[in-house]
């Protein structure tokens, strides 16, 4: 943890929190802080702050703590997911978290396997922990904002115009070789990104044309062809780039 | 898997290949292949090629190969790794193949703990079926070559030149806001890459000072601190974009 994250319920009115959970354990054990200390805190879709440790022992953390007058920005860069299976994508949240994503849009798609949907592992109260996990390592407090759906053609041709607004939409294809810098650079807006990533067999020939007829982009990453999980932080990784114009 | 990777061992000197283990599962029930068909394949560290389905039954799938007369291109990017722990490290071995890279070179560090060096993960008998697999996930036929240093400074200071030769050396530095495109573009040379990756707690000031003055450069990927692997993959992804000038 680069930063503890609290809840709006963890801070009293007086600006002064109690940890008595595994983030005072993280501050005890990890950090090895004292009282008089102070360390990096975050306040949940809110600012970045410090906290200094008026009180530490075994049961308890005690911060008085102090935030910074704005909230820190949200990250410009969403994603479309066709939801791997359970393992993968178990493995993605706190990832996706830590590199930065303002959204994170779960799809059904021709190649992903019914079943995949019926798993604790989309329950909020078991990604919830892994992302604040994520945003903990990064130094981030804005939570992803996660929303499933079933129904592809009905996400594509109905609803994402209502989550998504006006975004760069980029769809990864195998078959392109545009590269997503190039695609960013000659948009040549602030917009935000949002990036499309197909399930492991990919994107059959409708959902790919249903895509690009709402607006996304083929991008190629050459050719290589990667499991979900490593196509997602690879592609983040280049549209955050291309977002920070670090291309 | 997307393409089938033989062994010399599994090719006899008129080019059959007969398959018993996990690839011939591969192509009964995931490719779902039927005498006739054709098949990707790759010859280790060699050509890529077909393979056209002579005889299939449930004990063995019969191959005729047929390669390229080039072997493929080995990956252009190398890292340097601070050994992270095994949970971690066990993770990366497919990925790192599969998003290609020639060489993996793994090192202590200040913050890597010992026992990290003791543990069946860095077994080739353990991680190269997982090398393996990458490349077959990538479409690729080079097995990263691995070496595992225990003395930093031994490597940074006696050994790397041997090991890596002519590259341009990079640094992932937190404190550093470099991009990676702008060293490689100002190098300008096509040399290979050699990224540096410290531990979970970073480099210490040691460490770091010896790899530049060593000829490795700091590069800065943004704000954000994250774990190992997905550092990894984030700066591999900026690294083959930037060599092959998708940036």
């Amino acid at each position: 943890m680069n930063l503890i994250l609290l809840g709006p319920a963890d801070v009293d009115a007086d600006g002064h929190a109690t940890l008595r959970d595994g983030r005072a354990a993280h501050v005890r054990t990890v950090l090895r802080a004292v009282a008089g200390d102070t360390i990096r805190i975050g306040l949940v879709d809110g600012p970045a702050g410090t906290g200094t440790i008026t009180s530490i022992d075994a049961g308890a953390v005690r911060l008085l703590c102090k935030f910074e007058a704005a909230p820190m920005a949200r990250p410009r860069i969403d994603l479309l997911l066709a939801l791997p299976r359970p393992k993968v994508m178990n493995r993605l949240w706190a990832q996706l978290a830590a590199i930065g994503v303002g959204r994170i849009i779960l799809t059904n798609a021709a190649r992903v396997e019914r079943p995949y949907f019926d798993t604790h592992v989309l329950d909020p109260a078991h990604y919830r922990p892994l992302l604040i996990d994520g945003l903990q390592q990064a130094r981030d407090t804005w939570v992803p904002q996660v929303s499933i759906h079933r129904q592809f053609r009905i996400l594509v041709e109905d609803d994402l115009d209502t989550i998504e607004g006006d975004t760069i939409r980029l769809v990864a294809d195998p078959a392109a070789s545009t590269p997503l810098a190039d695609v960013v650079r000659d948009d040549g807006s602030e917009r935000r990104l949002l990036v499309a990533i197909g399930p492991e067999g990919g994107w059959n020939a409708f959902e790919l044309e249903l895509l690009t007829a709402h607006g996304f982009t083929p991008i190629g990453m050459g050719a290589r062809t990667l499991r979900s999980d490593t196509a997602c932080i690879a592609l983040l990784a280049l549209a955050h780039a291309a977002r920070a114009r670090r291309l």
